[in-house]
């Protein structure tokens, strides 16, 4: 991530440029970067490794909230919870466990995660209704709440706003994620300045047209929720909804964001600031999904599929998205092989509108289709160039000015030997 | 397949019991099961193995004739050629090769195409126009014409009627395949006989939403080419359009069927005929498609999805494919472990309208889903039972009585080894 002063054709809806300047650049940390929020973990003895396993962030004050949910029609009660209480101008706190996902449980489940809301609320000082409850893992299993309820005044007392507690936090909520994930950018506007950082978890079951897996983000601006709420479905949409692994859609992943405040620097409906915010929401969460991407299940690269030349924003979405979610594109990627042909494929059977006249390919920058036709090119280099951590495949849909990128990885041995193992 | 007396429930659209006895038994061969067909192979070297790959099926006379193609955006010039000329009643060929998929080749492909159809046209002594192309293979690549046209009077010397020519046929088509799929149906209606017979060739690159893969069938059933037509459209999206291996839809699928009248049976717009003739016609369609299932890239065992209690058809399809399309599944079956909850997600994000209250998952027979929770099962047995060549799971949807079924594979390490290796 580097530095980035404003200029035209970023993700921000204005056309015109801003007349302050608006600084976006990196910053440490993830969920505590922002003034007033405070992180913590515990090992409640959810996970089956007995590793951290419920964690929580307490904002000082009630914070603007807003999320986007999961499509499936099989949803994890706690993301009815949190779609119920969102958008909300008095969130304080977001409560997550990891080893189970409290999904497919029926009445039980629903009462589960009430009980967790509650359970945190008491011990945070904060009303029930003002936490929001994340839960990932296994499907179909109960809650262990005896456990949970045992662990929870721990929680509160280790409640700390170092960037290390944020750190402990984006290891907490992992299930077969490799790495941690975090992300965070100071947002200079004028004389103001503020911070938007977040983490997120998920390498298996994500792919487009839902909030993809579990992502916590904290700002310390001051925003109305119903405005926080329009610009987190935007930024979404250009982000974790073009975000794919495997092409499954989950039935617990949420994207949720409270903003507090804390800074002092007002984001109204229109306005430097109202540009800065979405920049620097936009940075953070398109930095989350190339990190998800970059540590896919079995991934041994990370792909970024850049589609131009659209007619409209939705069919640059639909071909970047069935590139990227192409089994067979992914497989050539893995094995280094410059196979166009699946990805010209895939642009086909998307949907997506296109010229087959203008239409053209590229991969690591080399042109490698035309005119509905191969372009003679190096292999070699092309199968070199394959071999790097990441890969960049460019496709001009020949029609118009709209585009669109989507996040995936490659596709190895290792994505079924994990799926494969995965316990029930 | 089992010899088969009609009852009701079977995919024929009348509701009331023919008044004649119909019989649909087990025939031996494929293309050249039914009367007046002829097949032939050769080695024209345009497989890189050295292996037939260049073959043609000739009907003694003028045949009906009609087909369904894939719905990919970009499709080869074979596509283009057949879609054109049918449904017809004077085709007199099929013309396949394998090696090269003459895809993405613009106009030199059409010509290549047209090319193909005349030389074999000149050779088998009939017109270029009643010849169906077929291609299949890499993306990419220029058909080596000189080749072809060297090999076509070898081709047209060595057609033969017999089982042996019919089964080098579909030999010869293969492409990633490891089995050879023939399938045929003696049908008896009242005193008349003919037969249906076919083969298909496909493993990967294979998903709903088309004709799937190549798949060529012949009848010596009299039939007019509109009605032939209505028929084939109807099974196909009972059978190959309910058929997954890896969610690729490719740019050459096609389904083929001639029907040319030789055995004297005629087959009207109503009657035990028509009932008869669509029986044997899905007979032989639903026998390939769980031939290619079996026989999917890297598949160690073949998985039936059944769907029933489905308010419409096209929901009983939606959440049939969402499941046999589902990578997470497919892992877990590879991995013979009974994770039902990757089955109801995908149900879940399938589209298909079902009851929370009433849905039901069985896997390998065993209820392990009901209620949105949990059934308390023998996970020992589901484990063993997962480990047979065909895994059954049967979804209850709870809201209607309607029904279908999809046809896919496991997914293996093989899968990806395959794809990764294959050559462009």
């Amino acid at each position: 991530m580097q530095t980035k002063k404003i200029a035209p054709k970023t993700a921000r809806p204005a056309k015109k440029m801003p007349k302050t300047a608006i600084f976006v650049e990196p910053a440490k940390g993830g969920v505590t970067a922002a003034a007033g929020f405070f992180a913590a973990v515990v090992k409640a003895g959810i996970k089956a490794s007995k590793k951290t396993d419920l964690a929580a962030v307490l904002s000082d004050r009630p914070a603007a909230a807003a999320g986007t949910f999961t499509k499936n029609a099989i949803r994890a009660s706690s993301v009815d919870w949190c779609e119920a209480l969102l958008p909300s101008a008095k969130i304080r706190a977001f409560l997550c466990n990891a080893g189970c996902a409290n999904a497919c449980t029926g009445d039980q489940g629903v009462r589960d995660t009430a009980g967790m809301a509650a359970l945190a609320g008491i011990e945070l000082g904060v009303p029930q209704k003002s936490v929001l409850v994340a839960s990932t893992g296994v499907i179909g299993k109960f809650l262990p709440m005896e456990k949970i309820a045992n662990a929870m005044p721990k929680l509160a007392a280790a409640l700390a706003a170092t960037a290390a507690a944020g750190t402990a936090f984006a290891q907490a909520i992992m299930t077969t994620d490799l790495a941690r994930k975090e992300s965070a950018v100071k947002v200079t506007v004028g004389k103001g300045t503020f911070f938007i950082g977040g983490t997120t978890k998920g390498s298996g079951m994500i792919h487009p047209n839902m909030a993809t897996m579990l992502c916590f983000i904290t700002s310390d601006a001051a925003i109305d929720s119903t405005l926080l709420n329009t610009v987190v479905k935007r930024v979404v949409n250009k982000t974790f909804n073009n975000l794919t692994v495997d092409g499954d859609t989950s039935t617990n992943d949420m994207v949720l964001v409270m903003a507090n405040g804390a800074s002092g620097v007002s984001v109204k409906g229109r306005g430097e600031a109202l540009i800065a915010f979405e920049e620097g929401l936009f940075t953070v969460c398109n930095d989350l999904c190339k990190k998800i991407a970059a540590d896919g299940e079995g991934a041994t690269k990370r792909v970024e599929v850049n589609v131009k030349g659209a007619k409209t924003e939705a069919d640059a979405q639909l071909a970047a998205k069935a590139v990227a979610t192409s089994n067979l594109t992914k497989c050539a990627l893995f094995g280094n092989d410059p196979n166009w042909g699946r990805i010209a494929c895939a642009v086909g059977y998307s949907g997506a509108k296109f010229s087959k006249q203008k239409m053209s390919i590229e991969l690591c920058g080399i042109e490698v289709f035309k005119n509905l036709q191969p372009v003679a090119f190096d292999q070699k280099k092309a199968h070199a160039l394959l071999k790097k951590k990441v890969v960049g495949i460019d496709i001009d849909l020949g029609l118009g000015d709209k585009m669109a990128t989507a996040h995936t990885c490659d596709f190895s041995y290792d994505y079924v030997k994990i799926n494969a193992e995965y316990h029930t």
